[in-house]
């Protein structure tokens, strides 16, 4: 049993993931708890350097898709070799938001990549450090688009054609979503993120309590 | 059936790889062949960027073993797509000193990591790019270490420890190297590198005849 908690955050776009983790880090201060907050990619200075090539394209070459795979991979064992294990021994509840399952679920359900492979992949970049619990914020994609702002959401509604690809692509994510919730239902922990933030973010707190317990 | 042909060099240090790509580069051309080599990491402009971060700490920061598998594995991905299939398919000879094979024998046979995590990685790294020919050049280690020069063989000569714990590592890798040669007899051939480097080359140049004819 480790002294800390792994807690992460789940699910399509627009289900306020980056709200409820930020609420969830007050509550846990509040109850008295060492925290940590994560990201990926980066977390490390390796996977700074690692997000810095996903994020610009070197000489202007596009990155293929199999790189990005690993390299989030890699940005992500040394994330969890060097800041969430040695958190975890040292009693800290780590809050990640978005993590090993996202892979799953956009490159594997979403962009069609072999499920298995990216499980085997996840596998070998995390090595037993499974997240206690998964806070799965699932909502209608319809719905979750229409809470994004800013510039994606215009690229959506500007073209139809790019707007119902992007539709279809997050309906495999979410759908990926439900179906790994079902695969590992210990671990996961669906919530109706259709709800007001107050409601979650209560839901939330109940399901981590019992997690801290 | 591809228009050009891809040829992989694999095998224990001191065998002669380097060499020997280099003899079969000046023989391709003098028969009259696009010829492309390639090097690992690195090869595209991200892969340039990866083989820093592989070669520099950042900021003082350890790589642990499985950052640095995906990061060989993503440089490598790029690489299949952006310059060795294209190459291919112009009908060029692409000469590549280690590949693939190199992760399963270092980080799977060498370092103890799984071998068909090794394998499930490299299948996704490259996704159906197999050499048409993976040249093994095989010898003892013994004779592999005396060949090397430099620092590396003086840090072997050093310290009776750490020599041998790099012979038994290298054992491993040999020995891994064999075996992957049983499991694909057609892909690999394996050739007696004890012997002087013009004999080898002559037996690489008949090979490499047979593969394109």
């Amino acid at each position: 049993m480790r002294a800390g908690r792994f807690i992460t955050f789940e699910g399509p776009e627009g289900g306020g993931k980056t709200t409820q983790a930020k609420r969830l880090l007050t509550r846990l201060r509040d109850a008295g708890r060492d925290v940590l907050y994560t990201r990926e990619p980066g977390g490390t200075p390796t996977g700074e350097a690692i997000r810095e090539i996903l994020q610009h394209d070197k000489a202007g070459e596009p990155l293929c898709d199999q790189t990005e795979v690993f390299l989030f991979a890699a940005s992500r064992a040394q994330l969890v070799r060097r800041v969430i294990l040695p958190a975890l021994e040292r009693g800290t509840v780590v809050v990640c938001d978005r993590f090993a399952d996202s892979t799953t679920a956009y490159q594997g359900y979403g962009r069609g990549f072999s499920v298995e492979q990216m499980l085997a992949i996840n596998a070998f970049a995390i090595d037993g450090a499974e997240p206690d619990v998964t806070l799965l914020l699932d909502l209608p994609i319809r719905m979750g688009f229409e809470r994004v702002e800013g510039r994606q959401r215009q690229l959506f509604e500007d073209v139809d054609r790019i707007e119902r690809e992007a539709r279809e692509f997050h309906e495999r994510v979410r759908n990926g979503y439900l179906e790994l919730a079902t695969r590992w239902p210990t671990r996961f922990r669906t919530i109706d993120a259709t709800r007001t933030p107050d409601e979650v973010e209560q839901t939330v707190w109940e399901i981590v309590q019992g997690v801290l317990a």
